[in-house]
């Protein structure tokens, strides 16, 4: 194979999953600078393993993975390594997937666009069904934390075409929602939720 | 009723579950002071619905809940609200109960009590078959967060007899475990386990 590997899109507010053996890696790009992508990996032999943002904290002794920590699961082993990332690398494990429920207590009175749905239908899109949404790596999602433990909704520090490359460590699948939140500044001061994109890079060496 | 309710014993490394009804309370005693008491809340009617700490987060604006604040659930309704809390007020929301993988990579070789099988254990003893352990509350759990967001294991720094009453919004399950982990020091330096203890208030007026 030759040339750059193909570039998806995750549509605006939207989501994607996609089927990772062990060693290739996703690239995942933040294409115009501000998009939070919220991102879960699931093993693809039995998806109730999953990245698990509490046991991982527990293991890397800190609140979000950099270069080269390992993404942990809910039985505490490596299922994907953060091999690249040319962002700021300031990124959230502490906030919830929107859904549906908070956009009501955020005052939409009709259905809006979320997380949580978009990492189920991406997911039956490539015939898994999953029956939780676990919490998610939000990748370039600034949530601030105080000295007295109060949390503020901060703006990305990430630029146009930052990326981070996630390599598998066991078969597996990556979900990522484009966020929809269009309320709160967390995608950009503009509010206006972007696309972003992935490629697939194969095994090394 | 007259009286002081019933004063129930959580063995030391072991769980307790409990049916609690709309308005009924449950203190949880820190009787001796150091303990850390992982806890869990769970809908009586659908088990599926469960006190989630990153809805929780995402709607009080803070690490963890102080008195007063609401419990969250992951359909982001209050099952509980923390109505008093005697101690300096510091819990942890952060880090997943330990399991069997945990002490297995801290070196055990043999099984180690933990708070994930106690919570499986507890349920199961009340009847109630669950299938995951969300991420915990976990009572006067001392988890400090450095500006860079590092995190370190600290000591409680609760006292002998304080203790947290937590009010039902809706009729449900509380599971507790005191905490079996005696390699790292968060239940207080001598890393001893220690029993604690709960009562159940009545509704009020």
């Amino acid at each position: 194979m030759s040339g750059e590997p193909e570039l998806f899109t995750i549509p605006a507010r939207k989501g994607r999953a996609v089927r990772l053996g062990a060693g290739e890696a996703i690239q995942i790009v933040n294409t115009h600078g501000a998009q939070v992508v919220d991102t879960w990996a699931f093993s693809a032999e039995d998806p109730t393993e999953f990245l698990s943002n509490e046991h991982m904290r527990a293991t890397l002794g800190k609140m979000w993975p950099g270069q080269g920590d390992p993404l942990v699961t809910n039985r505490r082993r490596p299922i994907m390594i953060m091999e690249k990332d040319t962002s700021p690398g300031w990124h959230d494990t502490l906030i919830a997937a929107c859904d549906d429920y908070r956009y009501g207590l955020l005052g939409c009175e009709d259905y809006h666009d979320n997380c949580t749905d978009n990492l189920f239908a991406a997911m039956r899109r490539i015939g898994i069904e999953i029956f939780e949404c676990p919490s998610p790596l939000n990748l370039w999602m600034n949530i601030p934390v105080a000295e007295d433990g109060t949390t503020s909704w901060g703006e990305p520090l990430s630029r146009p075409g930052d990326y981070v490359t996630l390599r598998a460590r066991m078969d597996c699948v990556v979900a990522m929602s484009a966020c929809p939140q269009d309320i709160l500044p967390i995608n950009g001061a503009a509010c206006q939720p972007t696309e972003a994109h992935y490629r697939i890079l194969p095994r090394e060496g």
